[in-house]
């Protein structure tokens, strides 16, 4: 077979593999959201009591958050709190995040997206003072080829009104973006793809920093970096990259799950 | 509303949750002494037996300070001596630092400071090698903005008077210092906030150092960044933060409040 | 006797002592890749899901990997497969890697090779994307001089035939290749050694990307440079360093000879 | 009093305090190596197998040396070998690394020095690919000020005789110098102090690298820099370090003394 079909061929066997061979998890809102917040704080998106990672509540017009005054370390599936649009707290025993307040924007702009996650982590932030958006160049990374929009004015602290449609506006359709003088966001129809991406946007980032110190950035192919974006971000892969870091948090931090 | 008050409002209440729902832990000076320099060791700031923290004490001319000999990481409570001003030693059992010295000409000239934080910390003490100012450019580091001063002459080993003279006058009246050739200091009136701005200083130098691989950085709209400095700098956020990372150090090394 | 002379003698006595007090480990085929694969972790080279570690079976046409969907943290004994070169599972329990296709090429022109590693590492994937050579310019990792080729186009995901060719051509008659928007390749009779050759490959990156901070990095004398592959690169040294690498993960992770 | 009164004063009570105040270990060479091993691996120095310590024994021509083929991180007292300058073992059970070889020559033109510190540590490293020398400019690293030499030209695998005698050339009558393509080196009087100017040697080069990222590095004061030298080197001030870091290994890994 040519070149095409053989690609066509593995790539079609090994989404079906992977749907047989890794079991899906069973985790519910609650759950997803704490193993988010300490997978990321485990790649070194930690930032004291910065970030908030949220998911769409089944009522209209709730979410889950991470009662705030926690660390991304702290985070238990008890310490995710349901709070409403207006930042009351629907269920659980915390306080809300005013943070959370520029999500909202996003999840009425975006009906598709059900899980946001936002990050200070130290790479993306480094990049962002400087004025120039992520590089994708990398076939880890491939997954936010064309898919990270870059805001290039910080709006200020987004607990505002303002802030939420600025950054909003920003992402436009994009599942991520960088956020100059800030951080780094996605967003996605699940918490295992928004952390992914998350997850793979500082890395971008630090390889970009440090790429940096030798020479400008080769561009990738279009049409191969596109074709590694579908191939890395099938459901199952993410599903899988997702499942493979969670092993590792419930490993060496199984009380997260409760 | 308009945005204006939506930020007030959110910012109020805020405020008030944490106030209610943040515990505020009920540490003697000797505790909050040792739990800075396990926050600040945890953190990245060692440099052996380099860096003093220390606490004004009840009686006038007297001051918490660590036994030397000891790392960051080997604090406890036990191990924090009561000194008076010509470094003798009142209460605990060890031997003083003559690097403590230069601290008391800040106390005297600042009435209002508590608690001054001195480290190497290894990306503030390489940024104070060049010559350049720490550039406050990111949402995080926003508590030190128009905060921090930079005395860019080293003074020499600071046991004697001329070097606590002229630290004290480049700190002048600001809560932050970067000291060529030497590292940070930060004076607050609690322990609590003295940390937390130290906290963020290297995290600023460490993100100054790896963005400038790339580029000059952007400078942050001065009304945004005072705005993010008094939303992050209220006296809830920084209680917030100190005891989010004490409770880290507590429970990775309980023995530090023994 | 002179310098050429006591350079032999303690050469091959070297090599001798190394024969006689170094004992040889008794491992399987999967257990060596298991080994491998914890130990390039343990040195940074994750990537998630990315990178795989494979050795040739002793059926012609058969090959030991890792199960598809575990970390290389995860690498035990148990998880690797044999897989034939069509990629159906011969032996073990678990989903193959179809990243796997491309080691496939270079075992067909290889027929030294028993051991493909290939890792997605953070250095050598910093440095990839930016269109410059490894630079081999240091004792330890002469190992690699001459002997580092250079793919500097990227031809996407590898998972057809015309990029396992592109790869295996692009590697040449050399133990080792820089991928480019990819990561590392090493290629050798054994896994001690390909794991050997890739550690310090990425070890070159690191060192490569840290020191053009300061200016371009200076040639070493070729006759050396060669003296020092040879003497660094024999397979008692090889064993040695493979070894002492094993006792570390066995000791912190026994696991993973299970 | 003034200012240099005041500094005298603090100094000598400084180092009376420190005598009286810091109790001295009591461990024999063999314990000394071990611990200067496992210090200095813990700090980041660590190569593989490469990189030596060693001490002088107690009868003229010998030494005490890690036996061959453990990390640096596997030392123990009862891993030192006792060799003579032959390299054949004397005491104790493993092999000579032939390493060692060049150590004689240092030993030989330096009676004074009893022990020696070679390791291929990743900073010091990176910065001898470039051919610039150790710039030392920061408080903590004044130990090195005029102290650091540089062998600018690689003599190759250092196992004959003339390598040994072009190291100790560059050394000279300095305790440090960088090795081109190689590592660093330190030589003193006591274990003790030969690690303590490897740990700094390391870290300066760290800093450096990083510094160099932003600008030039700015020059420090001449008789500034030798006062701090004096006070950061003296005896008593580099056997505090050298426990305080000791201590550290010995309550992670208790099993290095044995």
């Amino acid at each position: 077979m040519d070149n095409a079909d053989a690609k066509k061929t593995y790539g079609e066997r090994f989404r079906a593999d992977m749907e047989r061979c890794l079991a899906a998890a069973d985790w519910g809102p609650q759950e997803r959201v704490a193993l988010a917040c300490r997978i990321l704080h485990r790649d070194g998106h930690d930032s004291a009591l910065a970030g908030q990672i949220t998911a769409r509540g089944e009522r209209p017009g709730t979410y889950w958050a991470l009662s705030f005054g926690l660390g991304l370390d702290e985070a238990r599936s008890s310490s995710v709190l349901l709070v409403d649009d207006a930042l009351n707290v629907l269920a659980g025993d915390g306080m809300p995040n005013p943070g959370n307040r520029f999500h909202l924007w996003i999840y009425r702009a975006r009906p598709e997206v059900n899980a946001i996650v936002h990050t200070h982590a130290p790479y993306a932030s480094a990049l962002s003072l400087v004025g120039e958006a992520l590089e994708v160049a990398h076939m880890d990374t491939c997954v936010l080829y064309e898919n990270c929009a870059h805001l290039a004015e910080w709006p200020g602290v987004p607990i505002g009104d303002e802030e939420g449609r600025i950054i909003s506006e920003a992402l436009g359709d994009k599942p991520a973006v960088l956020l100059a003088h800030h951080g780094l966001l996605t967003a996605a129809e699940s918490v295992e793809r928004a952390v992914v991406l998350a997850f793979y946007l500082e890395r971008a980032a630090r390889m970009q920093l440090r790429a940096r110190t030798v020479g400008a950035i080769r561009a990738v192919n279009t049409e191969l970096a596109r074709e590694a974006r579908d191939y890395r971000g099938s459901d199952q892969y993410i599903a899988a990259t997702f499942n493979y870091l969670a092993r590792c948090v419930v490993r060496e931090t199984p009380e997260c799950l409760t």
